[in-house]
């Protein structure tokens, strides 16, 4: 994209953005346009919708509670969604907000929060995960959104794991795995469809470790051999899946 | 280490750990031991000194002000230095503390900060990084605390880079570097000294990223088709070092 476009507003509408119609914004959406980032008529601004690539677009009404914007010309063609699956063990306030922020920045197709043995936090809201996508899908020019999936305990998952997501691979980062590069791991499952969990601060309990590691559709791999905070883990698991074998190409 | 271990206070100290031999913590040290922890006599800890390994120590004073400990024995060896160098562009408060964090979980030898053209942050406490380095160490378990090295412009780093590091390669995630997967270009470094430098939220300028391009010590290298924010770039960026070409081995 041209760098004139990468300092333009970006937002997520839901509309289909098709040249020469025009849009409305929601109230939010008007009010942070032209209240808070003070655009008026003639301003460009980006949007995105996930099916539609990149669009750029020109305010026709400034009004606060109700923006008006033509559909003037798309700039970036639509990305395929992602096919990677990510589920993490949530953590608590800025943190998780976090986990699905990486995740996006990092390619994700699909986020799932899992309930585990260790898992600090307990009652989470679909909303602000949502939310959260969205904003970072914004602010990182990315233009698919994951899709959030609802929180499920890790044994649900597991249990109903080939039904559901049949014949997808699970890596996991295993602390008791000994350290060793997760290259040649990773080179295996090029071509095949994977999802990658990470678990809580504290870890998988002994038994989750054992479940994870008898089931043959879970790929064990090492993270180095040094301790990683979760948030780490995650942005290191996730980098090193895109690098190899994933969309890094 | 044994899982009874993993539980235990973790300190960092300066001085020889010897078994058999007596030791007195910092005042700082002893109020945490002492009252916030609440560690009385006989009660063990674990220290390092990032020479010695990890030693099991045990409480003979709960002084609050002065505690003092036996060095009862090594229960991990000495792990060697990294060789790894780590430069990044400082971000602002929390988020700088952060970068060092990851940077120390992930193993790197030097961290250094570079000022470039779009930096936030332009005055630095050392005390701060060496602080937040050590405390990394003693989370992790990380037995080597990296060498923080002093704030240094893009150019003079740059400049001077031949003489201060001899024949180390500086990688350097470009962001106008076509999407590709960072292997290969790692692969050929294997067996090299290396560095990486992160630059600031809004990337290098323009001529820095020319500059950077010219050098024929610097390896330009994608960190994929998305946008990485400065922290998500740092941490991608180690971890695939080390899984590709460093020590997750």
């Amino acid at each position: 994209m041209p760098r004139s476009h990468a300092s333009l507003p970006r937002l997520f509408v839901e509309a289909d953005l098709v040249a020469g119609t025009q849009l409305t914004l929601s109230k939010d959406q008007s009010l942070y346009l032209a209240a808070v980032l003070r655009r008026t008529v003639g301003d460009a601004v980006v949007l995105f919708n996930g099916r539609d690539g990149a669009w750029l677009c020109k305010l026709t009404s400034d009004s606060k509670k109700s923006v008006a914007l033509e559909i003037v010309e798309q700039i970036v063609p639509q990305t395929p969604p992602s096919d990677l699956w990510y589920g993490f063990a949530p953590l608590k306030s800025e943190r998780l907000d976090y986990m699905v922020q990486k995740a996006v920045e990092l390619g994700v197709g699909t986020i799932q929060p899992v309930m585990t043995q260790f898992t600090q936090l307990h009652r989470l809201k679909p909303e602000r995960l949502s939310a959260n996508a969205v904003e970072a899908a914004e602010q990182c020019e990315v233009l698919n959104v994951p899709q959030i999936a609802p929180a499920i305990d890790l044994d649900v998952l597991l249990d109903g794991w080939v039904e559901t997501h049949g014949d997808r691979k699970l890596v996991f980062a295993d602390e008791g795995e000994a350290s060793s590069s997760p290259v040649s791991a990773l080179e295996q499952l090029r071509g095949q469809r994977i999802g990658l969990i990470i678990g809580p601060e504290g870890g998988f309990s002994d038994a989750e470790r054992e479940k994870l590691r008898a089931l043959t559709f879970v790929v064990p791999i090492s993270l180095g051999p040094r301790i990683l905070r979760a948030d780490t883990a995650a942005v290191a698991g996730l980098a090193v899946i895109q690098a190899i074998i994933g969309d890094w190409r």
